[in-house]
């Protein structure tokens, strides 16, 4: 039926790879964390290398973000292309999501819409945000009415990092089926194009799985085409740009396959890598274990309490040897998230020598990230709380979009 | 997951049954049309035998229409425990449906609102009628466009048949998605209650098969539970009565088994026998060939050809033998057809026995037929006629329908 490269490329490669990295496990064996190249390799996707970073530099007319510049964002799929559209004068749209597992998210969550934003500032491009509430429902022990409170509560978290209200769509599928049959119309486009054997080599979905799984990769996949929104886009076929966690690509790589059967450009990708778990990279941030994860509810003393107890260390096991031998950085915990939210080059760089060498000791690391947490969490509880009732219902109303899209929208 | 009884029933009975009877293909090896008896044997459904027909009059207060009384809706689920409701005064609702695969109906596809009609007449309860433009366009080549465009075509044919506009809402499943979020939610409620080796074993899927398919049923199933119509029934779990033909049954042995886990009790059903093709019963009239179909839009000159032409006559080969030996009625598409279509009990039988004793011809009784069918489709594209836009609006409209509910709506 499709065209199915870039999944298959994907099945054939996975056998050799001993990290399991898909929408719903990332487990990994090594202490480093998952293997980010070989997950290049057996993905299909290509580094996201300092050319490229150079180049996005000169179009977007302004440095790149941290997480960019840090290749914590480390892959892509067709970003050369995307750029030589948007110097071209071509505009595009973003489109990144969330699967509402739990009212409050946690910090790892952030990532993709911290690059979102950025994106979106920088090159003044209209967003759709999906709530997987449906998803969700399906593969939790979650009813419908559980999934989208939870919806509504991560759309809060998300509405609070600052998005132009003039410019973001979030929807929750749940309730966003029933306000626009666009979106049923594409997701039943697609379900034309993709077989049982494609979800199963993709997803691994078996006989024994609900139907409902097997059906709901269109439902992710359907925002990628922006006739999804006749209300923003009229009937035109705009390129995307997906950020999203790396774990979330075979939706996309199915979406790509799909795409010129459907009229529409492959999607655009970049993809961060994880946020590692408090006790280390080997999972990522749980919302489901607590003292996995450093949550957006937290307060100041539950951030102190949970790095100092549970945040892994790179640190020596005495004090002597640690100041001999140094820390290591790549495992430490610690020194991970300051990667993730510390954006100040010069001091991340100070603290990595210094922890290096031995100088500076596993509790000053630990202190040093929750000194950085603490106000950033604090910060966004303050946002959270501005966001109203009337806000929320603003930015998950189907409406137009206040952008200037170069091309024209044919109605 | 789900009680499969009802469809593991099915399955073990299948293998020994020669007709192929499902959604997408009704086909017999037998001159007289597919074996009914063994039918509701391998199906697990009851006769709809003289009992119920008193017990249903009894309650109908009236007649029941030529359809049930000639038991071409020959068989049931579920009958007598609606009908013990309703003599408790509790109140029902319809729920009938078409797919929609050309612009035209034919003859066929009037039986099972027909019988619909007269059931909301009687009993007068609100009535929902889907159009699965959704399951045309993942099985048929059709757009989504042509399937939704067929759909309103279908409509007006429906509404041409005198549905009450006040007690009636009519719906395209790819129209309907995107103005009533309920019915999305109840699908995946369904979805998450049904594995694919259940659709295999139900409907035959396979590997190769299109994801949507698989999906498929429980957009089917949903209309049979109340909460798909907020606008109508607000938030009570109401009975349901199915008018369909025998092939349609798996999606309701599949709904059935998913309504207790929902909370809902299990839609009742009666079945008609299947609408003979022109060239005889092995297969049932088809939109898809137009020779073997009286379609609503044919002349009377068209109608009378078709009937002369390619009805199937259950005469003999010479008149001098039909004279000594008689017609057999039962092979007989125009005796057949006049079953379908002439309610006058007396005058059919006279038919019967002149035609067995070889009293009638062939030409005699294909000019009955055709002096009885004629009429009936001028006067339908009459009423036709006068359906406009406005009123297929109004029908398409989700709104609440104007009945007495003896049983309070909770809101």
């Amino acid at each position: 039926m499709v065209d199915i490269s870039e999944s298959k490329n994907f099945k054939e490669a996975s056998a050799e790879c001993d990290d399991i990295v898909d929408p719903w496990i990332v487990s990994s064996t090594s202490d480093n964390g998952v293997n980010y190249e070989k997950l290049i390799e057996r993905f299909g996707c290509s580094h996201i290398d300092d050319e490229l970073i150079e180049r996005l530099e000169k179009v977007a007319g302004r440095p790149v973000h941290a997480l960019i510049r840090r290749k914590i964002f480390f892959s892509h799929r067709d970003l050369h292309t995307l750029l030589k559209a948007v110097e071209s004068g071509k505009k595009f749209y973003l489109y990144t999501g969330r699967g509402p597992s739990s009212d409050s998210m946690h910090l790892g969550h952030l990532i993709p819409f911290i690059v979102t934003k950025w994106l979106q500032e920088t090159f003044d491009v209209p967003l759709v945000i999906q709530l997987t509430d449906d998803e969700k429902t399906l593969w939790k022990n979650l009813t419908v009415e559980q999934s989208m409170k939870m919806a509504r509560e991560n759309a809060k978290d998300i509405i609070a990092m600052g998005f132009d209200i003039d410019k973001t769509f979030i929807f929750s599928n749940l309730d966003f089926m029933g306000r626009c049959s666009a979106f049923y119309q594409n997701i039943i486009r697609i379900q034309k194009c993709v077989t049982f054997n494609q979800v199963k080599g993709i997803f691994g979905f078996g006989d024994s799985d609900i139907i409902g799984k097997i059906g709901f990769p269109a439902a992710q996949a359907a925002p990628a085409f922006s006739t999804t929104f006749p209300f923003i886009f009229g009937k035109d076929k705009l390129p995307v740009l997906i950020p999203c966690a790396i774990d979330q690509d075979p939706y996309f790589r199915m979406t790509r396959d799909v795409s010129p059967r459907l009229g529409f450009p492959k999607p655009a990708l970049i993809h961060s890598s994880f946020f590692p778990a408090l006790q280390g990279a080997k999972t990522k941030m749980s919302a489901s274990d607590a003292n996995s994860a450093i949550f957006l509810t937290d307060t100041p003393k539950q951030i102190k309490t949970k790095i100092n107890k549970h945040a892994f260390s790179g640190g020596k096991q005495t004090l002597e040897e640690h100041r001999e031998f140094g820390g290591n950085t790549d495992v430490d915990v610690s020194f991970q998230l300051l990667r993730f939210f510390l954006y100040d080059d010069d001091e991340l760089e100070r603290i990595r020598v210094a922890y290096t060498k031995g100088e500076l000791l596993s509790g000053e690391i630990k202190k040093i990230a929750i000194d950085t947490l603490q106000p950033i969490v604090s910060d966004h509880q303050a946002k959270r709380k501005e966001v109203t009732d009337e806000i929320l219902e603003k930015f998950m109303t189907p409406r137009k979009l206040n952008y200037d899209l170069i091309i024209k929208i044919s109605k």
